[in-house]
């Protein structure tokens, strides 16, 4: 059921084409105007004005919604800094949201002349098929999430703190837009470690991040379908059964090998303890707000955290990684090929073996990006691996978790990590945008072979 | 051009799945018997035998060619301790060449009799088709190539270092089969060490090393049809490509990141810099002897390092990880989907699809193995990540290199390094069996879908 069935192939190619360059241009121009206004001397706090490469690292910072920071958020930028801060993410958070949307349907109609898939399945997956309509759901969905936990925050932070009302006011809306579009900066010097206990305030911020997480295809099929679990695509189960496993998982791990340790959990109530685990948890996938130390977790955590993040969450929304769907697909492919089935059959549906091999790639480049950038920061300065390591993730990722160097590295590394938040932001879309695009049929074929492997 | 048309497959299958049996029957056989000797009093140096956990570490790292010791060969062990650790390396090595070959056999059988690939290109690729042929080729290649470097390494032994003539003969018989073997067990405390700039003493050890971890497959048909490129298999250039790549990047890297430590290459003249930064990453592909002191290297090279052991060099030899022939397999899945292309051709030829998930399943089973066991040693030690990971690599890959913390790891830690040595020895060739002969079709489809990936 293609949707416009007479649309000349070189026009959806080029179309699709342009709306991949549309979104690396987009926020090199966003990121570029977020570097000059962060320039000007009424950003900052203080007399004098940031230094380029700090208003260049927070800018691509807010924009690809990392959250990592070389600077105090609430002491170094002043109240117009942070509002340029806060728009800046608003911006990235549903820029990603809208193009993501956009290629989709791009693809799908191009599948669909190709012939290669049905066009349906595909816009039932994007969620709906002309594009002002999706725009304005994405903007629906953006603000109506984001004005339900603006208004649980500033009601927590005015009445349960005694902060005056303008204060929690401005403190709900920066972490409500924060923690939806997944980005972690936060108003706060400790970020959210002053409430690391309060439910009232992590709840909120947690189910906001989710949400974001899931991405946009996922909370359009949920909002209209969700009584009709039979007519999720595989999209939508993939992302829900991934971001409750991994949710559980993470959580039982960071509360078990942190229980005792009381530079973090140790000396809560047990409750307490699983509620900043979860917590925390949920920042690695890949919000980036931190309501405990990180520097002072064990390496153990880190490490399970580098795994989380580097996975990220759903497809199409404000999370970074490879993403839950890529993760999966490839256990599925692992899963299918150790029971010696022929054909990958995800929840009664059969996978497509075009997505056998861009899942492959997705995963290689990030693991090269991941490896290349490690080792550099590493010879550029004398941290260890697990804290570089970390470190790399967390920006590719577009996490912003840190265990507490990012603004004692040097300067070209600092640059790395800005080359690696715009990487890990726009990559596996534009990536995936181009291997879609470029796929031509061979006139020949080579004869088989097959090397021996492992 | 099958050779069995007539064998039912019922049969065949059995007798793949037996083969597969006997592999890991017969080295666990030989990893109890190993254990049993080396518990014998006679076994040891000075009074008393050696305690249980020393005795299986080093017999298991000796029969799946590892290298691992938790107790110094030379000093520990007797002579008798010393012929017994020898054995158990050259029946390991010459187990997992000639199971690995017997397997590609069966299955280039079974395959032939399923249509699915000309069991030609298998034939030709395991290099002969009749069995006792094959072991007797085996054998004949191992006496070959050992008795060449051991007339080296004696002679060098010898008349360079004033050695007497029977200790030169022990030492250079030792050194050659713990170099084709890949297994980097020596009868010196510092191991190779004192001869870090003796190319005499390198090079033929390197020689050996390289060659045994061509794969059966590739010597066979290097000696056959040398000068004929053109007829060489896939898995033949696949292995000749990959080696020559890894040993040039990994000198490259390696030279560059020590070469002014003092503590490895600093002191040494540039040319035999590039000879120890050589023969170090000859040393990771994955024979584990060493000529320059891993404890004290740049953490970047144990990275380097870590990525070479990972990999490994060429399937059906005496190297460990997950084999160059799958590591390229995926570079040039990766490759085609950049380029758009629709079939994964190289060098000519096109890659079966089978080997597509094959590839993906061998590595992500892998990862899992040193993630799971990486996380494990770390909540059992307080060693950092950079170590730990590269013990785990190392032993996983059953290359043997350590930067000094095997001896000090508690039991439990060491138990898990065992499994890990013998699951990595065994793990990838006993999977990709039963991959392969579990492949069934199946007589109904699902609909196709694609989820959002990246
Ligand atoms: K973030
Ligand atoms: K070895």
């Amino acid at each position: 059921m293609p949707h416009t069935p007479l649309v000349p192939l070189q026009r959806v190619k080029s179309s699709g084409l342009h709306a991949a360059q549309l979104v690396v241009t987009g926020f090199a121009a966003a990121v570029l105007i977020g570097t000059v206004l962060l320039l000007l001397p009424i950003s900052k706090s203080g007399p004098g004005g940031a230094s380029f490469i700090e208003a260049l690292f927070t800018a691509t910072s807010a924009v690809c919604v990392t959250g990592h920071i070389i600077v105090d958020t609430p002491v170094y930028w002043s109240s117009f800094g942070q509002v340029v801060i806060l728009a800046l993410i608003q911006v990235g958070g549903l820029g990603i949201m809208i193009f993501a949307s956009l290629i989709g349907i791009t693809l799908a109609r191009k599948m669909s002349i190709r012939g290669r898939v049905t066009a349906a399945a595909e816009a039932r997956s994007v969620g709906m098929a002309d594009i002002a309509g999706m725009i304005r759901g994405i903007v629906v969905i953006t603000v109506v999430i984001e004005a339900a936990v603006f208004l649980a925050l500033t009601l927590r932070f005015w009445l349960g703190y005694g902060y005056q009302l303008g204060d929690s006011v401005w403190y709900g809306l920066f972490h409500a837009v924060s923690a939806f579009n997944n980005a972690g900066f936060s108003t706060f010097s400790d970020n959210l470690v002053g409430f690391a206990t309060d439910p009232w305030i992590c709840l909120p911020i947690a189910l906001a991040i989710i949400l974001g997480g899931l991405g946009f295809p996922v909370i359009m099929q949920l909002r209209k379908e969700f009584r009709r679990p039979l007519h999720w695509s595989m999209n939508t189960k993939l992302v829900l059964v991934g971001t409750g496993s991994l949710l559980a998982i993470g959580t039982a791990l960071t509360c078990w090998i942190e229980w005792s340790n009381t530079a973090t959990l140790g000396e809560m109530s047990p409750a307490d303890r699983i509620l900043a685990g979860f917590f925390h948890t949920v920042q690695t996938r890949t919000a980036g707000f931190n309501s405990l130390p990180i520097g002072e977790m064990n390496s153990e955590t880190w490490f399970v955290s580098d795994i989380l993040m580097f996975i990220g969450a759903g497809p199409a929304g404000t999370a970074g990684g490879i993403k839950v769907t890529t993760f999966l697909v490839l256990f599925f492919i692992m899963y299918t090929e150790l029971r010696g089935e022929g054909a990958v059959n995800i929840f009664g549906k059969r996978l497509s073996r075009a997505v056998h091999r861009q899942a492959i790639t997705i995963v290689l480049a990030s693991v090269a990006a991941v490896v290349v950038a490690t080792g550099a920061i590493m010879l550029l300065t004398d941290f260890e691996l697990d804290r570089v390591l970390f470190e790399v993730i967390s920006a590719f990722a577009t996490v912003g978790l840190s265990t507490g160097i990012t603004a004692d590295l040097p300067v070209p590394a600092q640059l790395i990590l800005v080359a690696l938040m715009f990487l890990g932001r726009l990559g596996p879309l534009t990536l995936g945008t181009a291997i879609a695009l470029k796929q031509r049929r061979t006139l020949y074929e080579f004869p088989k072979e097959r090397p021996v492997i492992g």
